[in-house]
């Protein structure tokens, strides 16, 4: 994963490019935390070769997990990046198109590139926050903090 | 629905956090309506508690209700927010995947969220106009204005 | 297709606005070609009357072709602008909804509107440049440069 700055000034925006075998979340992660992110929005497109999808269940609280073992066309990838506990959390929901061109997707828990995801990323002065929503275990973006 | 600016120069870009069982549309609308956006885009994902798409029916020229009565991961909402008759209208797709990863969508005639909708939204500092297509009824946005 | 600039101080912010019957990749390559645009991403709504996407085959490196000859609505158009042998090079994947609410969707080769498709595109001062990835003959971004 590399990266370019294509704009600086209030907002940075940064075009993020991925290479063939890097892993998305651990990636951005891995970037937020290099360049202090949090406060981050994104869209991407590109294609994986496997991804893990998650589909939120209400009565276990889990997320569902959906394996996808099949090189797929990345057709929207939207997401934003907030602290929680002091770190950037990556939130990231994914659609992704098959060979017959039928759609699918969900929550994104991690994914492989091939042969290239490009991330349009932009970071905003100002910094969101997450907070444990009780009922649900989730981090939620609190607006107020 | 709550909010927070998180950048503020040209353009504002806004972090609209909508909470459980909060209307999707109505929410924009009023959030249009007190902060007077006239030219905006947006960019959201999260999950909702049920929802009523729309595809726009040529014949009829009317939009076919397509309703979705379970919990789906919302993968995709990108909209805008353009002027029609002086007041702000929302004009949004939505893209939503189910519990076996199937992914389905249409226009977004309203939404329930549950637990969470993170919308990133861009308020220009020129607006944008829509005027009715004689044709389909529908309000175009008229970019000569 | 027309357009309107919304916004323009490092970044200018286009809305790019497709009328009944225009291409959508030809549209976008001659307002590139005319602006110089050439680090540029957008997202869009709207509607195809007809479309062909395309899935990346690994095994014959090429693009397998799916045609979509129905009205469907654009739930997501995510795509970016990067130069390519020095002419603008445009890379957009879609998912679009049928008239059942499924999704489709893949690597866009070639789509007519009807009757509108809403292009919010922005500019970056700072281009992007592709090359010609050996392995699969894909121009791929190439940060460094």
């Amino acid at each position: 994963m590399q990266f370019k700055i294509l704009e600086q000034a209030a907002q940075s925006t940064y075009a993020v490019i991925f290479d063939k075998g890097d892993e998305v979340i651990g990636g951005l992660r891995a970037l937020a935390q290099e360049k202090n992110l949090g406060g981050a929005h994104f869209t991407a497109i590109g294609a994986f070769r496997e991804a893990t999808l998650g589909y939120f269940d209400r009565t276990t609280k889990q997320y569902k997990k959906i394996p996808v073992r099949e090189q797929v066309e990345v057709l929207s990838l939207i997401g934003d990046i907030a602290l929680a506990n002091g770190a950037p959390q990556i939130h990231a929901h994914v659609v992704v198109g098959k060979s017959d061109g039928t759609a699918h997707g969900g929550h994104l828990l991690d994914a492989r590139v091939w042969p290239t995801l490009e991330v349009i990323l932009t970071e905003s002065p100002r910094h969101l926050w997450r907070r444990t929503d009780a009922e649900t275990g989730l981090a939620l973006i609190d607006p107020q903090r």
